[in-house]
C-alpha cells in the first residue's frame, strides 16, 4: 500500500516498463514445447528483463506456459507467472507486468515451485526450454518432475531489440554517465602540472593536482561516482578509469596518480534504476606532449566516424568493427594483437546487461532497435590508452545517439557542467 | 605493468585477501572427489571469493583439483586455477591468489575449460563437486567429460568464517554505509515542515522540506548515495528508504514525499571495492506525535539489546532471533505475521554477499568469526515501519560492533558529520 501523495510519482505507475513476451510465445510453438522457465536471483539479467522485478539476491522463477496445445500458440495465448520470493509478495505484484505472482512454496527450492507453477497450468509432460545457465539443481528439478529441459537463447535474442519505453530508459542513464564523464574532464580542466615531481621512470611528467591534492584515478572515480549518485544512476563497480600504462587495460578500477602528458582514460557504465546501463567513455591527457596520445586520438576519432558511417539496418554488424579496424591500420596502428592496437570488438549491444547483444564482431545483420556502443580504441603499454565510447540506437538508414559530448584530448572547461 | 608511482598502491599488493582453500581440500577428501568446479560471472558472489577475481559479466571457471589421490588430500595439497576470460588475462593474474590463471580455450564455454583445466591435473573420470547452482551447461560439459556431478555447500559453509582480513574490509565499507545514515539524519534535522501542505490521508502530518524542495525518499537516496561514492564504495542498489507506509515494505526503492510524524527507515548496505558489503539500518521521524512511533522504537531497542546478550560462540543462532522475539511480543508487537509486526528474522551473515550464512533464524551454533546483522523491527502498514541494524563479528563470549552509530528517533545535529 505505497502511498504516492503529491511526490513525483515512480516511474512504474505513469510509464511502465512492459515485456513483450511474443517471442517467447513464437518460441514455445516453434520448438513444441509446453513451457518456458527462467530460474536466478537479483542478478539475473534475463529474469529481470522478463519480470521487470529488482528481487532479492535469492532465487525466485518465472514460468511462461502455452495456453491451448504448442503447434497454436501464439503471444495471445501464453500465461506468465512469477514465483515471488518470500517477504517479496508485494513488490512483485507493483512490478510484474505478467499474469500471475505466485506465493506458493515460498520455502521450497526456486525451481521446484517453478515445476509446481507449470504442471498448474500445462501438460505434466513435454519439453520445457531454458536458459543454458539455468542453475543445475533448477533443470534436475524439471527433468524429476516429467519434463524435458532443452535450451533457448531466445530471451538473449529478443533483449537485442529495444522498444521505445527501453531507449527512454537507456537515453536517461546515458545522461547521467555523461555528466559523470563531464565532471571529470571540469576536474581535468581545473588540475595543474607539479613539475617538481617527477615520475621516475617518465622524466619530464609531473604530478597533476587538483583541489590540493594529488590526483588519484581513484579520487577522480569518486568525483565521478557522486555525480552518477547525485543523478540517480549507480556506478555498479563499472567506472574504469585508467591513467598511462593502466589506460591500456581494459578494466582497470585500481589507483595510480595521474601525470601530465599521459592518457587518461575513463569508461563510465552506470546501472539505472529500471536495470538499464549507460556506457560512454573519453579519454583526455594533461599538457599532451604531442606524440603517441595525439596520433593515437585523431586515429580513435577517424575509427569511430568510419564506423558510424556503416550503422543502418540491415548491415552485418561485422562490418561495422572492419571498417573502424581499417581506419586505425590505416593510420599505422595494430589491429591483429590481444595486447597493442586495437585489441577489442568495435562494440556490443547495451540493455539491462551492459554487454549483451548484437556484438559488432558477428556476423548478423543489424536491425532497428538494436542499441550498441560504438567504442574504437588503441593501446600500448608503454604509451597508454585511448578509447572514444558512444552508445547508438540503429535506425532504418543510419543511427541515433544516445546521448552527446564532444571530443578533446586536452580537457576544456564547458559551460554545461 | 600497472605502474603505481607515489600515490597510495592498491589494497592488494599490501594487504592482499587471501582466500583459504582448506575447507574445498577437506570437503574433497571426505567426499573421495577428485576437484571442485565454479562457473560463473562477475555476480557470482561464492566465485568472487574462491578467485578474488572482479572479472566480466561473461563467465569464467575456478577448478580445484586435489593433488594426488583423494583420500590424502589436504590443503597443502590442493591445485587451485582460474580460467581467466578473454581480455582479462593481466587483472586475473593481479587478483587470483590461487596456482595458476590459465588462458587456453578462451572461445569455449567456461564449463569445456573447467573440463578440460580438471583433466590436465586430475584423474579422467571421478566426482567433481559443484554448487547446486552452478550453470546447467557447465554440469552437463563435465558430465560428458566423463566425471559425475555431485553438490556441495561447502563454499557457502566456509564463507561465514571470516578471516582478519575480511573483518577489516567489512569494517571499512560499514563505516561508509554509517556515513551514508549520518548524511540522512543531518538532512532530516536541518528539515522543516510545511505544515500548509497537509497529507489528504493523514491530516496534520506536513511535507517535510530541505534546501528549498519538497524532500521525498528518492532525493535523500541520491545524498546518502553521493555519501557512499565520495568514500569509494557504490551503493549497489541497496539504498532502501520508506517513509510511512513504505518504511513498512521492506525493501522500497521507490519515490515518496516524507511528512511529519512518520518512520522514516534508511537501510544503506553498500558494497566496498573487494566486494563486501555493509548493513546499516537506523529510523527517524521529524516531529514525531508519540504513537505508534515512538512505542515502537522503544521496542525495537529493547529487542535489539536482548538480541546482542544472547550472542556469543556456541550459541545457537535461533536463540538470538527468539530473545528478540520475545522482546517485542512482551511490548505488544506481534511476532507471528508475515504483514504486521516483526516480520521477518533478527539477521543474517555479511560478506561478499549481502546475505549469506550463518541466519539467525538457524539452529546452527554461533562461531567465532561470523559476521552477522542483528536487525529488529516492527512493521505495520498504517503506521511504517522501525527498524535498527548493525553488524557484529563473534567472539568467544560476546560479540564486537562493526561501527557505531547513535539511536533517536528524533534527527539531530551531530558534529560527526
Amino acid at each position: 500500500m505505497p502511498a504516492q501523495g503529491d511526490g513525483p510519482a515512480p516511474a512504474r505507475d505513469d510509464d511502465a516498463l512492459d515485456t513483450d513476451y511474443a517471442p517467447i510465445a513464437a518460441e514455445l510453438a516453434a520448438r513444441e514445447a509446453v513451457g518456458f522457465v527462467a530460474v536466478g536471483d537479483r542478478f539475473d539479467d534475463g529474469l529481470r528483463w522478463l519480470t521487470r522485478f529488482s528481487g532479492p539476491d535469492r532465487e525466485y522463477a518465472f514460468v511462461a506456459v502455452a495456453d491451448g496445445d504448442g503447434a497454436e500458440t501464439d503471444a495471445g495465448s501464453l500465461h506468465t507467472a512469477l514465483c515471488a520470493p518470500a517477504l517479496f509478495d508485494e513488490q512483485a505484484r507493483r512490478e510484474f507486468p505478467g499474469d500471475e505472482v505466485r506465493v506458493d512454496g515460498q520455502g521450497d527450492q526456486a525451481g521446484v515451485r517453478a515445476a509446481t507453477a507449470l504442471a498448474a497450468r500445462s501438460a505434466e509432460s513435454g519439453t520445457v526450454l531454458v536458459s543454458r545457465s539455468i542453475p543445475h539443481d533448477a533443470a534436475v528439478f524439471l527433468e524429476r518432475a516429467g519434463y524435458e529441459v532443452a535450451s533457448t537463447d531466445a530471451v538473449a535474442r529478443a533483449r537485442e531489440t529495444k522498444t521505445d519505453a527501453e531507449i527512454d530508459r537507456l537515453r536517461r542513464v546515458q545522461r547521467a554517465a555523461i555528466r559523470g564523464v563531464a565532471r571529470a574532464e571540469a576536474i581535468l580542466a581545473e588540475s595543474t602540472v607539479d613539475s617538481e615531481a617527477e615520475a621516475d621512470e617518465r622524466p619530464g611528467a609531473g604530478t597533476v593536482h587538483w583541489n590540493g591534492g594529488v590526483l588519484s584515478t581513484d579520487r577522480l572515480r569518486r568525483q565521478v561516482n557522486e555525480v552518477l549518485a547525485a543523478h540517480g544512476v549507480r556506478d555498479a563497480g563499472n567506472t574504469v578509469i585508467g591513467a598511462g600504462a593502466t589506460a591500456a587495460d581494459l578494466h582497470y578500477t585500481g589507483t595510480d596518480v595521474i601525470r601530465s602528458g599521459e592518457t587518461v582514460l575513463l569508461d563510465v557504465s552506470p546501472r539505472g534504476p529500471d536495470g538499464y546501463y549507460g556506457d560512454v567513455t573519453r579519454t583526455f591527457a594533461v599538457d599532451p606532449d604531442g606524440g603517441w596520445e595525439r596520433r593515437a586520438y585523431l586515429a580513435v576519432e577517424r575509427a569511430r566516424k568510419a564506423a558510424l558511417d556503416e550503422v543502418a539496418a540491415g548491415v552485418p554488424a561485422s562490418t561495422v568493427h572492419e571498417e573502424a579496424a581499417a581506419e586505425l591500420a590505416a593510420h599505422g596502428f595494430r589491429v591483429d594483437s590481444p595486447e597493442v592496437g586495437f585489441t577489442h570488438s568495435t562494440g556490443h549491444g547495451v540493455g539491462v546487461s551492459l554487454h549483451e547483444g548484437p556484438s559488432l564482431g558477428s556476423d548478423d545483420e543489424l536491425e532497428v532497435g538494436n542499441v550498441v556502443t560504438i567504442e574504437p580504441g588503441v593501446y600500448d603499454p608503454e604509451e597508454g590508452g585511448v578509447r572514444l565510447e558512444d552508445v547508438v540506437v540503429v535506425t532504418d538508414d543510419s543511427f541515433e545517439l544516445l546521448g552527446e559530448y564532444p571530443f578533446s584530448l586536452v580537457p576544456k572547461r564547458r559551460d554545461r557542467e
